[in-house]
C-alpha cells in the first residue's frame, strides 16, 4: 500500500515499477488527483490499465531497494523529473511509451532546448570520427543541442563536438543507471557533459549495461529530437533502429552517404534507400528541420553570396589561371608566377572548399561554381 | 519541290530539316501516305505544322549540301533509320522531340537490345573512372546494352566497361556528326563501339562539336535506355541534365553516392534528393529496372569471396588505415604505426598496383577494388 510518501520517493518507486509507462501514471494521477494524493491509492491502482508486474510492485514496492536509490538520489543530485512535470521534455511526453520517470544529472533545462540525435557505429572509420565532430560543431553552432547515447565512436566524437562550441550543449541518454558511467571510458566526457549538458536515463541506479535496455535508450534519443541524424552505420546497426523509432515518433531522419565500398556507409544509404534525408553538410539539416533557432546559422556553401568567405587575390589569380581546360602544377605556377609549393598548398584549400578537382596524372580542375 | 526522290536521300533531307521532329514526320507521312509519296508532298508540307525553317528547308532543300551527306553516306555504310521504321529504337520513338531521323554506324541491332545509359564526369576521380567500368562490367553481363556519349572520363569507362564483357554491346550517342570522332582521343574507342555495338547521331556529317548540341544528344542517350545512371556528377554537371531528360520521360534515374568531401559527388547527391535511387551495386540497379535480361546476374560484391586477390598484412593494414578518405603520409604513420620511409615505398608500390592514388597536397587515397 502507498501511504505518505514524499514526493521523491513516489518518483523513484514509479521508476522501478517495471513496463510503467507516461500513459499508466498520467492516466493514475487522473483519478487520485496527482502524485500527493498517492496514499490511498489502492482503488486507482486496480481500476488503472498497467502490467502486472508494475500493479504488483506499486501495490508492494521493495523498501530496501528504494532506499539505496533515494540515498543514491540524495547523494550525487539527481533530480527525478515525473512525466506530469512542466520539467519533462515536451517532444518526449508526445512518443509513445515515453517513460513515467528520468533521472537527470546536469542542467534540466538542457532537455527543453531544441535537440537533435546523432547516432552512428561504435567503430567508425577516422573520416566518420571527423563527420560527426563538425557536424555536431556545425548543428550545436546554429543553435541545437546535439543528443546522443555516450558510446565510443559516433556517440563520442557528437558529444564532443558539440562541447567544442562555447554556450553550445549536449543530452547523453543512457542505457544504464546513472550511478555509473557506462562505457567507462567515457568516464571524462560523461563529467563534462553534465557540467554542459545533461544526462538523462530512465534506468534506475544499479542498472548494469543489458542488450535489451539499449533499443529502449534509443527511443529516448529519438524522441527527445526534432530529427535524428546517422553518421556511419553498417547495414545491422543499433544506428538504424533509432532511426527507425524516429520515424514512427513522426520526426525527421537524416543521413550521411559515403564511399559504396565502405561497410559503414551501407546502413547510410539504406536509410537513405527507404526516404532519410541524404544531407552533406550541418545546413542541410537546418533548412530540413525549420525549427527556430538562436545560434549562428550556418549556410550552405556555395548556395548564397552571404557567408561564402571571398578569396583572396592570390586564390583568385590561382582559379584564373586555369582557364577552362584542367592544368597541372608546373602550367599553373608558369601561368601565375606563384612558387610551386604556395600553389600546392593553395590547390588542397580550394580542393576542400569545392573549387577544384584533383583529376589523375596530378592535373587539376576548377570546378564551376 | 520534292521530285522523285530515292528513299536515302529522302532522309538525309529530313535529317537536315532545322528542328524537324519524328512526330511532324509522322504527320506528314500521314497526309502523303509514306516516304515514297513525298515526291508530291507541297500539300502536305503546307497542312502539317512544323518549324517555319524546316519547311523552307523541305521546299528547297540545298542539293550540294544532300549530295555531300549521300556521298558520306554510301562511303561509310552509315544507315538512316527513320522514325517510320520497324528499325528504329522503340523507347527512343515513345520520347517528346525524338530526331525523324537517326545516323547509325555498326550493328542496328544494339539499338533494339535493352539499353541503360550511364554518364557522369569527363573528370572524374580514378575511384569513379573504376566504378564506372565495373558497374558498366556487372551491367553488361547481366545482358544489358551500355548507351553513353563516347566523352572522355565516366562515358568511356562505362563503353570500355561493356567491352570487356565477352557478347555485351554498346551505344555511342554523338553530339556530333559521324564523319569524325569527338573527341579525337577517343578514335580507337569509337571502332571498337563501331564492331561491337553502334555509333548513333541525329546529326548529318560535317556537323561539328557545339555546346549546344550535347544537351540535344543527351535526350537520345536517355531516350534510347530503360534508366540513367550518374556515375560521378559535379553539381552543375551536363550528367544532371540528362537525368533531369530521363525523369521526363519517363525514365528511372540511377545515382552513386559517395564521399560528402568529393565535389564529384555533390551531383548525384542532389539527384538522390530529388528522387533519383540511391545504387551501391549493378544489382541494385537490375533489380530496381525488373526488365527481363538474357545474361548473368551478378551477386552483390563482397557478397562471395573470390577473385580478391590477397596482399600481405603490412599492406593490408596500411590499406585499411585510409578509411574511405584521402589521408597525408603523417596520418598514416599515426594510424599504422609504421615507418614513415616504410610506408612511402609500400604506397609507391601501391600507386604502381593501382590500389592508390597520389593526390595533390601530399595526399593519397585507396582505390577501391
Amino acid at each position: 500500500m502507498l501511504i505518505c510518501m514524499e514526493a521523491t520517493r513516489v518518483r523513484a518507486m514509479l521508476a522501478r515499477a517495471p513496463g510503467l509507462t507516461a500513459e499508466h501514471v498520467r492516466a493514475l494521477f487522473a483519478l487520485t488527483g496527482g502524485e500527493a494524493n498517492l496514499h490511498d491509492a489502492a482503488d486507482a491502482l486496480r481500476q488503472v490499465e498497467m502490467p502486472a508486474a508494475a500493479r504488483a510492485f506499486l501495490n508492494a514496492p521493495d523498501p530496501l531497494l528504494l532506499r539505496c536509490d533515494l540515498h543514491w538520489i540524495e547523494a550525487s543530485g539527481a533530480q527525478l523529473i515525473l512525466c506530469t512535470d512542466a520539467a519533462y521534455p515536451p517532444l518526449l511526453a508526445q512518443t509513445a511509451g515515453a517513460p513515467p520517470v528520468l533521472f537527470v544529472l546536469g542542467c534540466v533545462e538542457a532537455l527543453h532546448s531544441p535537440q537533435l540525435a546523432m547516432v552512428g557505429s561504435r567503430n567508425p572509420t577516422p573520416a566518420g570520427r571527423k563527420t560527426a565532430r563538425d557536424f555536431a560543431v556545425g548543428l550545436a553552432r546554429a543553435g541545437l543541442t546535439i543528443t546522443s547515447g555516450l558510446a565510443v565512436g559516433v556517440d563520442a566524437a557528437s558529444h564532443e563536438g558539440a562541447l567544442l562550441v562555447d554556450g553550445a550543449s549536449t543530452v547523453a541518454v543512457c542505457g544504464t543507471g546513472l550511478d555509473a558511467v557506462y562505457p567507462s571510458e567515457n568516464r571524462k566526457l560523461a563529467a563534462r557533459i553534465r557540467e554542459r549538458g545533461a544526462l538523462v536515463s530512465e534506468f534506475p541506479p544499479r542498472t548494469g549495461p543489458s542488450r535489451r535496455n539499449f533499443p529502449r535508450r534509443n527511443r529516448i534519443i529519438s524522441g527527445l529530437s526534432h530529427g535524428t541524424l546517422v553518421v556511419e552505420a553498417a547495414r545491422r546497426s543499433g544506428s538504424l533502429v533509432t532511426a527507425r523509432l524516429a520515424v514512427e515518433q513522426g520526426r525527421e531522419v537524416f543521413a550521411i552517404p559515403g564511399s559504396i565500398h565502405s561497410p559503414l556507409s551501407r546502413g547510410c544509404h539504406k536509410l537513405i534507400r527507404d526516404g532519410a534525408t541524404l544531407v552533406e553538410t550541418a545546413g542541410d539539416v537546418l533548412s530540413e528541420l525549420q525549427i527556430p533557432l538562436c545560434g549562428q546559422w550556418l549556410t550552405r556553401p556555395g548556395a548564397a553570396g552571404e557567408g561564402i568567405p571571398t578569396l583572396d587575390k592570390e586564390y583568385e589569380m590561382l582559379l584564373d589561371a586555369f582557364g577552362f581546360e584542367p592544368a597541372t602544377l608546373d602550367v599553373l605556377v608558369a601561368r601565375t608566377g606563384l612558387p610551386g609549393e604556395s600553389i600546392a598548398s593553395m590547390l588542397l584549400i580550394l580542393e576542400l572548399e569545392g573549387c577544384v578537382a584533383a583529376l589523375p596524372g596530378g592535373r587539376y580542375d576548377r570546378i564551376p561554381e
